[in-house]
């Protein structure tokens, strides 16, 4: 049975990062491709009054260290050495999920998926400053200018928050978010389950 | 090599029950017996400034309701179905954990534990009322008003009061959280982790 897999992504989480990281492994095993919704992380927030763990927990003594010691795990367990978290967080992401889409709508999505990746975290580079993004892209072979442009296009800009607020209606509330056929996972720690549900619905 | 897994434990967690309920199944496959030390939820809270999360999350549009949705499907998984949300929630566990301490010393724990998971996660007992308290461990075949008694003991509240100030010096923040050696594991999500720790640790 053919299995659609969804992930709601931003580059304005290292959580991204990770599952984008290890998402490979799962494609090569089961034979699935993940499908790749750039949503607007800002806009998930605001429409379900959720906000980023470093700010939930910023008071809570011990879980920001236990999360860092579960991205250490998560680089060690995928040799994911080059993960720096970037000086410049939070990094505005309109720009970068604007370039997404529009790159999508193009057929440059995954040179610029892992371009973008690499310069928000191992690269450390500012996305938000419209001169670093065009140079960023441009380094990786694309037209840095012209998906600068893209960036203000309606058409652009409409399929982002369409995306973004389908994925909320969905059960959204923050990156990464999963959708196996209908069901719901959320956070680099549910991949497990993630695959098991894959092969499940597979199976089914 | 002989590991050492700690399970830090409260009643007044939902996800303490489940975590136990799938504990005894990584035993069995690893032949580690899990070490369950009783602490003060309410003073790990107290400690470290966190809340549960049904608080921390209120007002987040589709949180609570995922969380719902992961603990149908680890239900489902582990064959729960005699669980229930308790109606009283939130529990105050002072009774509960002086109790839980008390049962450790008398060489009664593994009936009381049981019993109080059962009453609390199944059977919806307002387990801060004494009265209540002392019929429910009574019914298991121990001495619900002894234990009652016991809770008075300043041996008995020192011990649970060292146990919580132990545990949050190691880094904890929430129930449960699992120490294998000296790693940390926060939250059910992570007795996979948890299992292959100890299975590297065996062979390390």
């Amino acid at each position: 049975m053919s299995v659609s897999v969804d992930f709601i992504f931003d580059f304005g989480s290292p959580n991204a990062y990770f599952a984008y990281h290890a998402m490979g492994e799962i494609e090569e095993r089961t034979g699935v491709k993940f499908n790749i919704i750039p949503c607007l992380l800002g806009g998930i927030f605001k429409a379900t009054g959720n906000k980023a763990p470093i700010f939930t927990y910023s008071n809570v003594k011990g879980k920001l260290n236990y999360d860092r010691i579960e991205i250490d795990r998560f680089v060690k367990r995928h040799g994911l050495s080059n993960y720096k978290f970037n000086k410049h967080f939070p990094v505005n992401t309109v720009l970068l999920m604007r370039g997404a889409v529009a790159a999508q709508m193009d057929g440059q999505f995954d040179t610029y998926l892992a371009a973008g990746l690499r310069a928000m975290w191992e690269d450390s580079k500012k996305m938000d400053d419209p001169e670093v993004f065009a140079q960023v892209f441009t380094a990786a072979g694309l037209d840095g200018a012209q998906l600068l442009a893209r960036t203000q296009d309606q058409e652009v800009k409409d399929k982002l928050f369409a995306n973004t607020e389908a994925a909320v209606a969905r059960g959204t509330f923050g990156i990464p978010t999963f959708f196996v056929g209908d069901e719901i996972f959320f956070g680099k720690e549910r991949l497990g389950q993630v695959e098991e549900e894959i092969l499940a619905q597979q199976q089914g």
